[in-house]
């Protein structure tokens, strides 16, 4: 069986206010992993800016880009200058009060292979996404590019075994988490422990479920409340790769700026996946409860209607 | 908010040929456990006899009980004698020819609270367990008790993300798998440590994905190949308890016997599932592919048919 590995670059980062310097920071690193070797670059979600979804606020809608447009020109030059696949996550403009928390996902020669609307939107203290972007109706496509089909998805979307599920019965070979994550304040240490744990633990676990390798991206450092509300945030790093049985490839720590190549063997997948079938054994004939918000008696009424 | 607590009792035993023996000290522990204040008891898979599907053999039919039958009373006499309610693991007789690995759940009074039938059925080399089990036709419906809303799945099935999601979407409050899993003695130590681990990290993550709380019971020690055609099985052990976060609440070792009451808040996950509201922001108009085999584009042209 012939090893086919993906180099992959991954790169938290510590954002600041400066837009500018942020993206001119991430052209430095995406160039420095290229010369690596990295044949796959993954950035953290919302790279360009601070995590704006602190506070809402409508004067933010100016941050949205067109796809295709400027920015998405500058990251397509990027991919195409250090011919790497370049997986980016922007704030996309679709139509005037239609927003949406995007992947674009570059090709070697710059030319845009796919991108994901990120399909579940959170919406609690600090995170108020459901205000900034409108749920993604691209479904859980994999993106196929010159290195391999790539199952991107986006933060929120981490939490759901049903997204990853799907994507690797469409033939995804990585599943790839842009993410924005971190500690409330207000938290107890052992509480900020559990809710990293639980963070790790989900996303391995759809490597595990899957056969499938993970790549998860998450930005780092302390933002502080726009408008001085709250205390902030306190994003956690803690980007990993983890390969097709949930296991550390890589892991980075949680307080600084990091730039790492992993290889990933995609090969790899094909074993686990003899040695564990699962989805030889799957009862699909059992699972359309999961097609419910809740299979309590009501909703069970109203089957007859589907 | 009122803090409910199920004080839940396991047992990690290692089985011999000795079935009268093993069905005593399994008698013995649970009455230990009820002493110690267990309200709910889990025994580990097929915990009456030594885990017989490491060879395909008509005779071992033998072993398989009718339920309700003699083996159910002797469990239902236990249940009722020690006032608790109790999850055992029994080869199901149903018809001649036709044979399951279910699940029965006992009431405090003795009488059968519920029964699943395993879902998922593995095969492969030492767990021959497509040879002896029909799939279940009982579908993922928690079992409800005096002490709570019980999940019970069965092994295989704790690497379905789907049984669990499905049981909570039912309502379980704790999603309980007995179990029984080893080392390949061929596999390297390295080899072992990945899969024992992931069997931790899928079965976490069911706890995290639905803000539930996880019961694993698995039988530990070596057992030989009835026909020493193999090296046997080594039964890993690490029975555990976690929380809602998948947050462990009780590990037992690898090596020993053990039992231990374990308590478990039920209101937890009430707290947790506020602040990780998954359930609410679920995208059940994108999951159809769930449904599928494989959702490649074969598939996807029988879907009109469905």
């Amino acid at each position: 069986m012939h090893n086919k590995i993906i180099k992959t670059g991954i790169i938290q980062q510590h954002n600041t206010d400066n837009i500018a310097g942020n993206r001119e920071r991430l052209s430095e690193k995406i160039e420095l992993l290229a010369q690596q070797g990295a044949g796959l670059v993954v950035l953290q979600e919302l790279h360009d800016s601070l995590y704006f979804c602190q506070t809402e606020n409508t004067s933010t809608f100016d941050l949205a880009t067109e796809i295709p447009g400027n920015i998405t020109d500058f990251y397509s030059d990027i991919a195409r200058r250090n011919h790497i696949v370049l997986v980016t996550s922007l704030f996309e403009r679709r139509l005037a009060g239609l927003y949406h928390n995007t992947a674009v996902v570059f090709e070697k020669d710059g030319n845009i292979a796919g991108t994901y609307r990120k399909m579940h939107i959170p919406d609690d203290p600090g995170y108020y996404e459901k205000f900034y972007f409108a749920p993604g109706d691209t479904g859980f496509e994999p993106i196929h590019t010159s290195i391999g089909t790539l199952g991107v998805m986006v933060c929120w979307d981490q939490w759901y075994p049903e997204g990853a599920r799907i994507m690797a019965l469409k033939g995804a070979e990585l599943l790839i988490y842009p993410t924005a994550i971190g500690y409330d304040a207000n938290d107890t240490a052992e509480e900020q422990q559990r809710q990293r744990e639980a963070w790790i633990t989900i996303q391995r676990s759809h490597a595990v479920a899957n056969g499938l390798p993970v790549v998860s991206v998450n930005r780092v450092g302390f933002e502080p409340h726009p408008d001085n509300h709250s205390e902030g945030i306190l994003f956690w790093g803690n980007s990993f790769v983890a390969g097709p049985q949930g296991e550390f490839l890589y892991q980075c720590s949680n307080e600084k700026e990091e730039i790492a190549v992993v290889d990933i063997s995609i090969s790899r997948s094909e074993e686990v996946r003899r040695w564990w079938p699962y989805l030889r054994d799957r009862r699909i004939d059992a699972y359309p409860d999961i097609l419910q918000r809740c299979a309590d008696k009501n909703s069970r009424k109203s089957d007859k209607n589907r």
